[in-house]
């Protein structure tokens, strides 16, 4: 790591959405030293309360303020509204920079084509993130030895695409590069479907919970290691899924089928199968360590 | 507390099956001052060499002569095989304690309940494992905190049942009682499923891997979350399944119907209904904190 991280890398940054994501970039932004003032924008006031009570950002602006006062805006709102404010506030950007933080790529870079100076817009997506939400999910540390990808870098200005990659080198993250729609297709396997694998799980349990409240006395860790996530918030995750349903469908649908097959193998009571199965999952022990 | 933990509570143990849970136990035996000795038994040779050069145990013994040195036996091998092995145990153990620590109750109840000295035998499961598996994965202050269930504790000697109460105490372990076939239902939704949707998570995965290697270099912890205990153990869990076959059918039945139901929301983009699946799941926040 020969980058100099004693220097500052750009003046201030406005972070627009302050919470589990935003809140925790701009803590990491204030450790790393990459920027002098921490502008908040928020449309919640409870947030932008919560932001100020925590330390999070060093002031509450408009969002129109706080990009006039920033060189770098990062947009860490939910996908569907990150699409819906992209195009003004790239208006406002002229010479600046604008990344978004986005678990989806392929409609935000859409939104930014048709935008103007859309090539200071950089799509990314830190691949971070907890089942908690709001300001007070921040953390510390969040991004270090993460991966983050950036998207359709082509589209975007290389000086800006290159302070974006100066960031999150900063942050101690792996950079990968991708084309959005690649992007959308591989995070409804790595990511999506764990999201919903989880809710069902968690909807199958309290099912259940309507018939006997005890049962959730014998959880254990294993439990709420695949559970944990469907305690995931309602506004990240509908939009996440709307605008990538056709990638999640294909997953959802590949994953009924193996859960079809394990049901197969119990009603049939074909268990060589169903070792065979387990044997099978067994080697994403090549993958997770 | 006023349990007295500087008393041995018990001579010997003998530990049948000296894997992930029969390990940890024998460390946790040891750490908490439970026995004086603790002789191992393990069908494999291999297991046996690990958990000696590993401290676990103080001794290899074969199965009749670690009975005939003990107090206590406990047998911590799969359920198919634990329900082989105990009519012989029981058949060993005039005046001793044996306790099993399987995943599942009815089957080993039921083989105790035909076998000479049943009223030897308590039938328990302490809530506690990882995705790991064989002596090299026994962890020390496993069962710290964590519930452990005593099943059909009528069936049991009272003098056995209190000393095995006394054990799971000085391990820290939090003591439910409960029916062999209620537990199996519970376990059911609160273990069973989670391996099998992390099986199923991990094998849908790796199908999609076929087409692209890369994709793995995406995943972060959610994704590790929900698919860790696809790791785990053929030998274990096989026999799991299969003796807790109905239940675990009930659920998995009941789970693939949740899928389906975020898949038609998807499929009819009917996203209204979508945030009301993911705000129902979020109710699982007042389960797990």
């Amino acid at each position: 790591m020969n980058d100099n991280n004693d220097k500052q890398l750009v003046n201030n940054v406005a972070v627009v959405g302050i919470g589990l994501i935003g809140g925790s970039m701009a803590l990491a932004l204030k450790e790393k030293n990459i920027a002098g003032k921490i502008y908040g924008v928020d449309a919640n006031s409870s947030h932008c309360e919560k932001a100020m009570a925590l330390g999070l950002v060093d002031e509450i602006q408009t969002m129109e303020e706080a990009i006039r006062l920033s060189d770098v805006i990062i947009l860490a709102v939910p996908v569907n509204i990150a699409d819906a404010l992209l195009p003004r506030i790239l208006q406002l950007s002229e010479g600046k920079v604008v990344m978004d933080v986005g678990s989806t790529k392929n409609a935000i870079c859409q939104s930014a084509a048709t935008s103007v100076n859309s090539h200071r817009f950089v799509a990314t997506h830190p691949m971070w993130g907890t089942e908690f939400s709001g300001p007070e999910a921040a953390v510390t540390g969040a991004f270090v030895n993460k991966a983050v990808v950036i998207c359709d870098k082509k589209n975007s200005a290389p000086d800006a695409v290159s302070l974006v990659e100066s960031i999150y080198k900063r942050l101690g993250m792996h950079i990968l590069f991708m084309d959005s729609v690649s992007h959308d297709v591989h995070t409804a396997y790595i990511s999506h479907i764990s999201h919903i694998s989880s809710f069902a799980l968690a909807n199958t349990v309290l099912e259940k919970e309507k018939e006997d409240e005890n049962i959730f006395e014998l959880a254990s860790g294993g439990f709420e290691s695949t559970v944990r996530l469907a305690k995931s918030n309602i506004d990240t995750w509908v939009p996440v899924f709307k605008q990538n349903k056709e990638n999640v469908l294909d997953v959802l649908n590949e994953h009924i089928a193996q859960l079809k097959k394990f049901k197969s193998c119990l009603e049939k009571e074909n268990f060589e199968y169903l070792g065979e199965l387990i044997q099978n999952a067994n080697k994403i022990k090549r993958i997770l360590k």
